[in-house]
């Protein structure tokens, strides 16, 4: 298991971490199987979405902001249920396939951290698994 | 890494993809592992629910567009914000037991391809990893 | 790939069961690589978030009940349908690394069984991939 280090500059921000798992599964030597990437926080998650256009993820915040609403009924002493709400929407985890050691990802998909509660120095955890 | 194509024939449409996946698991010769399956698009997704009353499909449809909102403030150019945001809550990706060769599914889970763009010609990746 | 009952007592509950898939880590004796547990039922779902602060499931049930409305338009008769689109949002499946033996989780995670149409008795399918 490999630990990458995430920093992140906003409250809610999402930080494309393609390049640096790509790293990664090279210097592992993994060349078909599946890439296995965990955040390690009840704040943040993981996703595979849009690549190319940042409007996708000003939209993508924007959504999920109207979507888990800040509720009159919330407990939790912290003030931060909302970002543990799309940290489980998102997941935890994302696990992408490697062929031929290159991360298998569509045309338009990149890898994303997705930060809730930030700023702050977060990390993810890197496991390949060998295919058939 | 195997590739499967997907037709969807609607705007949105959950597409059941079990058997194709069994099959390929079959051709693969994989008794006992994980099979994992990539939806290499930003606008569709893939999930495990309900694979009997085509009223579930409906009903998880109509709560979807309830809930990701078409909103003011969204800035992506081509107009499929809403389909981005349900790609990323469905997931890109599934994982699902194998045993003895075949699919560890409940007894009325599919495995889905969610189809919120379309109607389009897709495709998913599909890899085998054994298990222990 | 092994079975873990999980019981569940309300209508909508979060079940830790961290410790049980621990448990069958080590009892399957895998060192390195992935756990991957599988919910088998269509109205229930699995996540990774807060181990903690009971406040935080409360706070996480309130929002999904409160994202996941009741509609008119829902046509399913059994009027679980809301069970069935969290089933979804959640996911069926978690993926956990395995380090030395241990399941990988950040210091405030947990795994936990999301019941949503309970109480009921569930299972979950249990499956370990060695890492490279």
């Amino acid at each position: 298991m490999r630990t990458l280090p995430v920093t992140t500059a906003r409250r809610e921000q999402l930080v494309d971490i393609t390049r640096a798992v790509q790293e990664t599964v090279s210097a592992l030597g993994c060349r078909d199987g599946i890439c296995h990437v965990h955040c390690a926080h009840t704040t943040a998650g993981l996703t595979v979405n849009e690549n190319a256009d940042p409007d996708v993820v000003h939209d993508m915040l924007l959504s999920l902001d109207d979507m888990v609403k800040n509720l009159r009924g919330f407990r939790h002493g912290e003030g931060n249920s909302t970002a543990h709400v799309k940290s489980s929407l998102m997941g935890a985890h994302v696990s992408v396939p490697i062929a031929d050691g290159r991360l298998a990802l569509g045309k338009w998909q990149a890898l994303s951290f997705c930060e809730f509660d930030g700023p702050r120095q977060r990390h993810v955890w890197m496991t390949c698994t060998p295919s058939l």
